[in-house]
């Protein structure tokens, strides 16, 4: 695809060629996001942050990232305020708000909205979320670590095996993230769910038709003994009827550092959409596993900063203009 | 007017000259709105935008004219996370927010309060909405608007012929805008409302007195028929005892692209302040309108940004000094 | 102490050198903070304001203060907003949030909540006021006040005598300012307060072994009679049960010109956290005071400026080089 100028609306636009671009582009952006070095490449652009829906940790990613550009940010979150209550059109919003910005970041709580909006809007439009349809950044940055954390061992994503683990019927991520893995070579995929919550019939023959191994199984210990990535995901409560009705599922697949060294291949590397529910009833995810090095969560969402930072660089078409104006950070930096 | 330090809080306070010397700022201003050139002439300089009632498009149009000169923006939404929940009073409101930027643009839910705060405050003040009262930065782009659309064909504003349609009564837009047009020559206005939603007598007065033409109609055919400007509004239906008695007058007058070609004159410019009302009870500028190339309510929007960039670059007494540290814009820029 | 890195999350934290330090700092910062230089020492670096509870003053305070260094803000208000509402911990917000930015400024209600934040954020944390536990660059901003007000007179905060007035129980301002006053010599400390509403026990205890002479009084006219600083609060009517209970102290103690000509030595000081209750069964400032130049409550607010820039520059480990990348301001600038 040709990145200069387009709508990042659906992770069904990238072709396997697409995304080792996006992710050659992230790497080139560590130095910045790490705060080694200042990049001023985008001095003067406005990003405007649409977030339609509450949010903190993608609007606040978005935002930073094209900082770390050195854009600016002006940002509109909630409902109530916007025009939208005064029976404005998703078509007039987009007119007025594109001539406000040089790109917009868009989450809106209705599946489809934000491509209807991108439609009108005379500037890129990323989808941010788009109620349960799409988050397409968000898979890119899964992808993304997958890539990372077991480049070491294998130097490709083909042959990967990987577990996705819990809410598989309400998670927007691991459904994304499964049609950006259809693109890679023999691929064996672990579902573990609860029958209920179980990964929708479409992805799985999208998988399987594409010849990928799929396994299917409602015990986390099976799931997880031979795989290279482990993806646990939170029951979704707010997509069910009622909070009983969650709680029946709440805390049903439990990793913790025991049962990984029980049951886990050395450095099988643990992801996490985030926020993980750790809550008693809950902790898919225990806090005793904060301390293992292949717990991937935070780098997880670090990772999101620079997938973002790539994709604003290829839509704006600055990525040869990065390096340019470089310079060492002058001031005290991150602990890490 | 000097505007080197001074507030903005009514179009009372322009001449005729001073309206002249915002839109040739705003002239200068467009190749930075329309990203073809960047400027940092404002950098290092904060604007307070206190929005203590909800705005998106005014709110973020001033951000955004202000980041398009290089300054920076602090923002306040809402009103309860405020002091003046405590007993504070707008007097030290004003005297402690002024300490914190530059300039400060402020909307209220209370007429008058702007100007009060204007009173207390360190630095310059720009009315952006006080309650029913004023919003000069509004009347100010579309007027300029009115100036740009039919400067082809008449060069000067002496002689338009507007006609403005709808909640003449409750639509603080056309009030403050009828109070510029006065400043002009010759005008014909027309207005057309439902009688009981017509424009207040006292501006109605002050037309007359400053020799211009008046007619009042209730039926839109007439009054769109020959003039220059169709400036359309919607209901105001906040302004309302209720809803049910705001939706006897919603749809009143409808303008679409068959009465468009029926009644109008060719070329006739059709405006409209924003928000329109698009559902289907109400529908005052039709959608079949969207591609007729006289529809002028996107520009009028854009406009909004040229119009504050301008009075910014003026308090500020920058003017002079924009192009100086101008560069071309180095990303990839706007469709349009 | 090591500035450098470090986190500001109590007063307790501060030696006097430390506290001589950052004035120091916020010495050289009033040219910024005052719009005569602009330095952009912290030219794409990045401030979290993280202010889960509602706040402006605060919030802008110390965004204004990043953006006055050249840095940029990315900001997150409100509670409902944020993941914890779907059971994150503290800890993982601190250790996803800190991936997004070079410094972190956090209010929360709950007391602790920062230090637990700050113990698992990457980067420093300020913090911003945690409930009715601590809010050090207040405490730091007031005592920075007191003694830029009184260094003409008397050279050294050693035998100040300062009285403070109000609600002294829940006022989170005094405590933090009795712990950093009682790093300097025989001080004389008046307390006047309704009985029920008197400064904690230990507090007193603690000035009372450092050796400062501490006097208590439910009379106003009694307690500013021969001091050098008037510090007046108002009631915490949020942390009352009711408001008919606040209501009994409200307006207990009011100072304006009448009382202070009569009963304040000259040139007496009148301080205040802000906001005042400026409602008439309050007003425990009168507005006739607004003209005394020694009403000091606004200097107060602009020293927050100062103070939160010299912590960033002090943390950040820039303070050598702010005026390295000095210009003069090329805006009209502030009246005062």
């Amino acid at each position: 695809m040709e990145f200069a100028g387009a709508n990042i609306l659906s992770v069904d636009q990238f072709e396997r060629s697409d995304i080792e671009q996006v992710f050659a582009v992230a790497d080139k952006m560590e130095p910045y996001a790490k705060r080694r070095m200042v990049t001023r490449v985008l001095e003067g652009a406005i990003l405007g942050n649409m977030f339609f829906e509450p949010s903190t940790r993608t609007r606040v990613s978005f935002g930073c990232a094209f900082n770390l550009l050195g854009g600016e940010v002006r940002e509109t979150t909630g409902f109530k305020s916007s025009a939208i209550a005064k029976g404005e059109s998703l078509y007039d919003t987009a007119r007025v708000l594109s001539g406000y910005s040089d790109i917009i970041c868009m989450r809106h709580p209705e599946s489809g909205s934000v491509a209807e909006f991108a439609a009108a809007s005379r500037v890129p439009v990323i989808n941010g979320g788009d109620g349960a349809n799409e988050h397409p950044s968000q898979a890119l940055l899964d992808l993304y670590t997958i890539q990372k954390e077991v480049a070491a061992k294998r130097g490709s994503l083909d042959g990967l095996r990987i577990a996705m683990i819990g809410d598989l019927k309400y998670g927007r991520t691991v459904h994304s993230l499964v049609r950006l893995l259809r693109l890679y070579k023999k691929l064996h995929v672990v579902l573990v769910s609860p029958q209920e919550l179980s990964m929708p019939e479409k992805y799985v023959s999208e998988l399987l038709e594409a010849g990928h191994k799929v396994e299917v199984s409602t015990e986390l210990t099976d799931g997880i003994a031979h795989v290279d990535i482990v993806y646990s995901t939170r029951i979704q409560e707010e997509r069910f009827a009622s909070q009983e009705e969650a709680d029946v599922y709440r805390g049903r697949f439990r990793l913790n550092q025991a049962i990984y060294t029980k049951f886990c291949e050395p450095n099988t590397v643990i992801m996490h959409p985030l926020p993980r529910d750790s809550r008693s009833g809950a902790n898919e995810l225990d806090n005793d596993l904060n301390q293992n090095p292949n717990l991937a969560i935070f780098r997880q969402a670090d990772n999101g900063v620079l997938v973002r930072m790539a994709l604003f660089a290829l839509i704006l078409n600055v990525v040869d203009q990065v390096d340019r104006s470089a310079r060492e950070v002058n001031w005290y930096h991150r602990r890490t």
